[in-house]
C-alpha cells in the first residue's frame, strides 16, 4: 500500500476542520482531511443541513449547509485532499518524529502534524444488537434511504419510534409491497400529525404496526433477507416475511480509536493548551468541540479561532528557526500554496 | 445632564465591537456603543472600506464595508444605542460598583460592565502644530473632503506629500480658483503617475508647488482664513493668500484617555485574562486588537471569539448565582431582548 505525505492531517471535515484547511493554507501548509461521513460538513451536513445558524459573525442567518459550502469554497484554493467515508484507525510515530495514520479503508498518510477536529467524535447509526447483522448490512439492512425507488414493491420492516421511522413509513407505504413498523413502546416519539397518519394507515390495513415489539433476529442467506423475527415484551415471537430491514435508532457518537492514542482525555474531550491547541502528544493538536480547556465555549466560532491558533502554532512547530512575517489578508490576499 | 443606563458599554464600534453587541444580546444584555468616528465600522469603514478581506470564516472574500454592514445587521435586533463622533473621556466608579462614562460631547452613560474594543485606539487626522489652529478648524481648515463642490472658486492650500494630498490637488485644481501644494520634501510619496500629473499641472502654471516648505502660521479673523504662512527649510518665509487649508498628514492613532484609567497596559495594549477577557479593573473587559495575552493573534476572527468569551463572562459576572442555560442558536434562534 502506497503512503501519501502531507504537512497536516486534519481528522474531521466539519466546519472547524474545513476552516483549519484555510488557516493552514494561509501558513503555506497543505492538508489531507479524513472523515467517517461520505460528505464534508460533519453534523452541519448530516444532521441539520436545513437549520439556520445565527451566531456566525457576519451572518445574521445562514443555513448549516450553506455555511459548509462557503467554508469548502474558502478552503478550495489550498487544494486539500479529502479522504471521506473512512475512519482513522491507527496512529504511529516514525523515528523521524512524523506521524503515520491508517484509515479503515487502508489509506496511509504520513504527516508532520495532526489536527483533531472531530467534534463529538465519529458518529453513525445506532445498530440493532442482532447476531448476524453484518451479513445483511448494505445488502438487505440499510440505515439511510438514499434512493426511495429502490424499495418499490419490496416487503419492508421499519424499526424505531422517532420521526425518521414514522416519516419513512409514511413515505414508503405507497410504493412498498408491505410495510411493518416495529417499535418497542406503544407510543411513538414523532410529530403528532405524523403519528396520527401512521395509525390511520394501520387501521386501513395499509401498514402493519408491531408494537410493543423488538427486533429479535434475521433469517436469510448470503445477505438476502427472508424473515425478520420479532419478540414482544411478554416474550411472544412473531415472524415477518421481509426483503429489507430499515432500522432508525438514531445516531451514535463516540471517540472511536482516538480514545486509545494516549491523548490526555477528559471523558470524550481532549485536553489542550488554550494558547496553542496543542495536546500532550507532540505535533498533535485538537480544535473545536472535541478540545477542552478551562472556560471553553462550545461554539463553531470558538473552533474557527482555535483553527487559526493551531495553524500558527504548527507553522512555528515545523519551522522553529523562522520568523513568520505576519501579513493581514487585506494586504497579501490568499497566498499561492505551491 | 441626564444619564443613560445600560448593561454593557462598548468602547469602539469596529467589527469586534459590533459583534460584541450581538454576543451580549444573545446573553440578554443590552448595549451602548461609543466611537470617535462618525460612522460604525472602525478602520474597516474609515481606512479600507473597498478592500477585500479573505480570512473571515465562511467568506472566501468580503469587502470590509460589506462585512461591517452585515455585522451591523446582525447586531440590530438587540437595538444597540450608538454614540458616534465622540470619545470616552472619563471613567468613574459609583459606590454601587457601577461605572459612569462621560464622552467628549458630554454624553453620560451608567453601565454595569464595559467592553473596550478600541482596536489601535482612537484615530483621527494628524493635525499640524500651528498655534491658532483650533480657531480655523471646521471653518477654514478641513481634514476630509466631504463635498468637493464646497471648494469651487476657492483659494486652497493643500499640505502633505502622500497620495491624499496629491490626489486631492489633482481633483480640486479644475474647480478651485487656485491650488498651492505645500510639502516639506522635494519628493512626494504618491503613485508615480499621480506625481507626474502634479508636476505637469505645476509646469503649466495651474497649481503652485511650495516645496520644500512647511506650514508656519495661519492669519485671519473669526475662523475666516486670509493667509497661510510657509517657511522653507532654509528659513525663508512665504505668505500665500488662501481661503482654505487642507492638511493631509495621515492618521494618528493613540489610546487617548483610556491610558489614564489604571488599566494594566503593555504599551498601547491592555492585558487581559485570555479565558475571560477581563482586565485588572472589575467589570471592565477588553477584546480585539487592543487586548493582549501570551500568543495572541491579531485577527478580526480572534476578536470575534473574544467577544463571545467576554459576553459569557459578563453574564456570569452580572448574574453570579444563576446557571445560564446554554442553547445553540440553531435550537433557540435569536432571543428577544425585552
Amino acid at each position: 500500500m502506497t503512503i501519501q505525505t502531507t504537512d497536516v492531517a486534519i481528522i474531521g471535515a466539519g466546519p472547524v476542520g474545513l476552516f483549519a484547511v484555510f488557516e493552514c493554507g494561509m501558513m503555506r501548509l497543505n492538508c489531507h482531511v479524513i472523515d467517517t461521513l461520505e460528505m464534508v460538513g460533519g453534523q452541519c451536513a448530516a444532521l441539520y443541513p436545513e437549520k439556520p445558524i445565527y451566531d456566525i459573525p457576519g451572518f445574521p442567518e445562514v443555513l448549516a449547509a450553506d455555511l459548509i459550502d462557503r467554508l469548502k469554497a474558502q478552503a478550495a484554493p489550498f487544494e486539500p485532499v479529502y479522504h471521506l467515508n473512512q475512519q482513522v484507525m491507527s496512529l504511529e510515530k516514525t523515528p523521524e518524529e512524523l506521524w503515520i495514520l491508517e484509515t479503515s479503508k487502508g489509506t496511509r498518510i504520513q504527516t508532520k502534524a495532526i489536527v483533531i477536529a472531530a467534534g463529538v467524535g465519529a458518529f453513525g447509526p445506532n445498530r440493532p444488537p442482532l447476531e448476524n447483522l453484518e451479513e445483511f448490512e448494505e445488502k438487505s439492512v440499510f440505515y439511510y434511504v438514499k434512493n426511495r425507488e429502490a424499495f418499490r414493491n419490496k416487503r419492508l420492516v421499519i424499526a424505531g419510534g422517532g420521526d425518521s421511522a414514522v416519516d419513512w413509513a409514511l413515505s414508503l407505504a405507497p410504493i412498498a409491497e408491505k410495510v411493518t413498523v416495529v417499535h418497542r413502546r406503544a407510543k411513538f416519539r414523532a410529530a403528532p400529525e405524523s403519528e396520527a397518519k401512521l395509525h390511520k394507515l394501520a387501521s386501513d390495513g395499509i401498514i402493519d404496526l408491531a408494537i410493543p415489539y423488538q427486533l429479535e433476529g434475521l433469517q436469510g442467506d448470503n445477505g438476502v433477507l427472508k424473515t425478520v423475527v420479532l419478540k414482544s415484551l411478554g416474550g411472544e415471537m412473531r415472524e415477518v416475511p421481509a426483503d429489507v430491514l430499515l432500522p432508525f435508532y438514531g445516531l451514535a457518537m463516540n471517540l472511536g480509536p482516538i480514545a486509545d492514542w494516549g491523548l490526555d482525555l477528559n471523558g470524550t474531550h481532549i485536553h489542550v493548551a488554550p494558547d496553542s491547541c496543542a495536546t500532550n502528544l507532540p505535533g498533535v493538536f485538537a480544535i473545536g468541540d472535541i478540545a477542552t480547556y478551562p472556560h471553553k465555549l462550545k461554539l463553531i466560532l470558538t473552533g474557527f479561532a482555535e483553527a487559526a491558533q493551531a495553524a500558527h502554532t504548527i507553522r512555528t512547530y515545523l519551522h522553529p528557526g523562522e520568523v513568520y512575517h505576519f501579513e493581514y489578508s487585506t494586504t497579501s490576499g490568499v497566498p499561492e500554496l505551491k
